[in-house]
């Protein structure tokens, strides 16, 4: 099982994402996960409630996720993009089914009940922001499509205990489920060619990252590439073999992710 | 098994649909379909692309849905209101799962490849409306999940042949549905206590109506309630029993309903 992840960046192009997936679907079972920030941003913004960030005391920044970034949330991520991906795998014969982590309590979270924030050099308590963790997967849910030759098509939000649609980390999500699902590789798709030595120069890509070396490269990620980093530690600890980061922006982007295009970890 | 249509009016209350499926599902099989037309509006309206009708020549209204109508129709119907549909049943203790019309070819339509619209006095052939009926379903789909214990809560659009989304007649994608999985019957909730002979007296309920009986009820009825009568004649035609017209604005609206409370059509 292959659970492939697409970013949420403008010029991923998902037709050669869906025609790899026509292929692939030949052999293996596959899983998507997608993101959408780019779109909400605009979105959003088209509202009149543009997104937020917030940082936390050790400056980490995270989008501030009250009721109206929900709303946005639910309207970009599980409708717009979510359906959009849903059209174009059936337009290239992959049988997709869109999911949102709140259908049949797909990804379970615990909220974050309260996060403090640095504002104007001020630390304060924010109590609206509906973020969490996922801690379990449905995985009778995935399994049951997949058995019977769906592709589920899955997104954030996630829901909590308290029944309330939250935000949350997808490349952590990605990892739960992984584990939860025996899922033994991982590709990562978004808007460059792979983990870069130096993002001035696309060709700097490392090829090849060992498990005890993530821990190094931790050190020097900054904003959502500390997140993948993360997310791929968690996941290779959940039983993961390989993780595949790669470029969803060229032809073949997952066949070529596959076949080591991008970076490896494992 | 019961198909219980929720109508797209702003005053629709949830908690009191979702706290009567909560009852029904011990004894039933249930499947949900929703509307989100009130809020399409609202949210067309705030991105700058308000919903815009067409009048066929025969003097038949319908929304003019071009590719900006469906971006918002995939955010609102398949984003927003799905998913609050589902977290609200989740809260009630109903394990939902929210699916569009394009997830897995739930809804199999064939689109209108051009319409004819009167503007100014001039008849226009519109190419870019995407819009059409759903001929089939993937009942197979519904009834894996439902096996399974899961409530599916069901939107519009539908899929055409050419793998685009197409907006499509509710009320007679119900008829398909109920026909294509044997549902015996149908509740249909929306704001008004049933169909009332005096739009202007809320206690001229028509308690009953028998199949013949329709036929003359269509003459009189405008606008929606006309799609309605139309779904309900379809209805009865592919075998379902009884079709019960209920407030979904009270107390208790579907077990209202399906005690006799609206209007019931057998």
């Amino acid at each position: 099982m292959i659970i492939i992840k697409i970013g949420g960046g403008k010029n991923i192009n998902l037709d050669n994402i869906s025609q790899d997936l026509a292929t692939l679907i030949k052999q293996e079972e596959i899983i998507v996960v997608h993101g959408a920030s780019a779109t909400r941003d605009e979105i959003a913004e088209k509202l009149g409630v543009p997104t937020k960030t917030i940082t936390s005391p050790s400056g980490i920044t995270s989008v501030y996720t009250d009721k109206n970034a929900i709303d946005v949330f639910l309207m970009v991520y599980c409708g717009l993009i979510n359906k959009k991906i849903v059209v174009n795998m059936q337009k290239h014969g992959v049988n997709a089914v869109g999911l949102s982590g709140l259908d049949g309590k797909l990804w379970q979270a615990k909220r974050k009940e309260a996060v403090y924030a640095v504002e104007d050099n001020k630390t304060k308590l924010i109590r609206d922001n509906f973020t969490g963790r996922v801690e379990s997967i449905n995985a009778d849910l995935i399994k049951l499509l997949v058995k019977n030759n769906y592709v589920p098509v899955i997104c954030p939000p996630a829901i909590s205990y308290e029944n309330e649609a939250v935000n949350t980390d997808n490349d952590f999500a990605v990892a739960v489920m992984a584990g939860g699902l025996k899922a033994d590789k991982i590709v990562s798709l978004f808007e460059a060619p792979g983990l870069l030595k130096d993002l001035n120069d696309q060709k700097s890509v490392i090829s090849s990252i060992s498990k005890a070396e993530l821990e190094n490269y931790l050190k020097y990620a900054k904003g959502r590439m500390k997140k993948k980093i993360l997310g791929a530690q968690k996941a290779l600890e959940l039983g993961v073999k390989k993780i595949y980061w790669g470029d969803g922006r060229i032809e073949h982007p997952v066949l070529q992710a596959l076949d080591g295009k991008g970076t490896v970890i494992s």
